[in-house]
């Protein structure tokens, strides 16, 4: 049983009335000349009152002795059918802070106990298409602590993750590579390897 | 007249049927157990036949005596109703690459003329939510060209784009400025800066 194993048995319209995770919304709007103008837009109904964000992303990187590495997992992603290689994340509960939030899922899904040392401003994930957004929150993983010794994920019965590290230098290689297995890049892993890739090859 | 004197009018359901751009997918799909789940999905209409990707952004560098610059825009997305800090980007044409989109979009939405040097594996924006993806395309821009100069941006009557230019060294920092500012940072724009940041902390 892998993530791999799961797979797309048919795909069909979904009538708005039946969606119950997300929803279409007409906005009227006018543009910058002051003309009235329509736009399509996708939203998550799920965002909790109170909070700016949907979810948040995990930068959490391991200090070991051959190197800074970042902890990604594997999962299968209906909407795309394909495997994908993400960074741990999830959506924010009510009430809870971005920090908050970041540090119960990186326990959830790794089983990695962290602490937040950055957190970045909102972030939008296509915000032509969706409103959907996070706060990307980086977290020192200290792996000298008795409970990231043989850390255990506490995944839900529907939840097949499985969870690895890559050298952070060497992030964009693997990229490359994982995409030549099959593997679907999720963006946030995608364009943080090219920021290493530019600030290496630039000598930012 | 600048894309901040946009604003959102009103905003309501929009039903399936009269949906143009974008449409809502349930997807029967069986999870690594085997087991029959159900998922909902957002789609674009729009993505050509014979393309795998909806769009490319842009990650074009100007070399400046004062160090390497991004070039960056400005533009209000009705979707969050508020200004994006965003690469340049923009969706295929059909029968068009990757690099062949970049190329044309980076001209039409700044007025510069540049040459792709790397291209991305395919990313997907946001896999738990929709499918829309996009390649991002690295282009050099050549500062000596005549063309580059006085460059003239190539805008539809409907496209109020301001662009504008970062050094790629401050551009955490001034993520967080034009954050305060009041702007919404793209995933793109945020992500990238955290590589650098990430590249330049850790001595990768």
């Amino acid at each position: 049983m892998s993530a791999a194993d799961a797979k797309v048995l048919s795909t069909g319209p979904l009538p708005d009335n039946e969606a119950r995770w997300i929803k279409l919304i007409k906005i009227n709007y006018q543009d910058a000349n002051g003309t009235p103008r329509t736009w399509e837009s996708a939203e998550r109904s799920t965002r909790p009152a109170n909070t700016d964000i949907d979810g948040v992303g995990i930068v959490a990187i391991l200090d070991k002795p051959s190197g800074k590495e970042i902890i990604l997992q594997k999962q299968y992603r209906p909407p795309i059918g394909m495997v994908t290689v993400e960074v741990p994340a999830g959506l924010v509960d009510a009430g809870e802070s971005a920090e908050q939030a970041a540090v119960r899922e990186l326990r959830e899904e790794t089983g990695y106990v962290g602490v937040p040392t950055e957190t970045s401003p909102v972030m939008y994930n296509d915000p032509g298409f969706c409103n959907t957004n996070l706060r990307m929150v980086h977290m020192s993983v200290d792996m000298s602590l008795a409970e990231n010794q043989n850390p255990k994920p506490q995944l839900e019965d529907d939840e097949f993750i499985e969870v690895f590290t890559v050298r952070l230098a060497d992030l964009w290689d693997e990229c490359k590579k994982l995409e030549g297995q099959g593997c679907a890049i999720d963006a946030r892993v995608g364009t943080l390897a090219e920021g290493i890739l530019l600030a290496k090859k630039l000598a930012l």
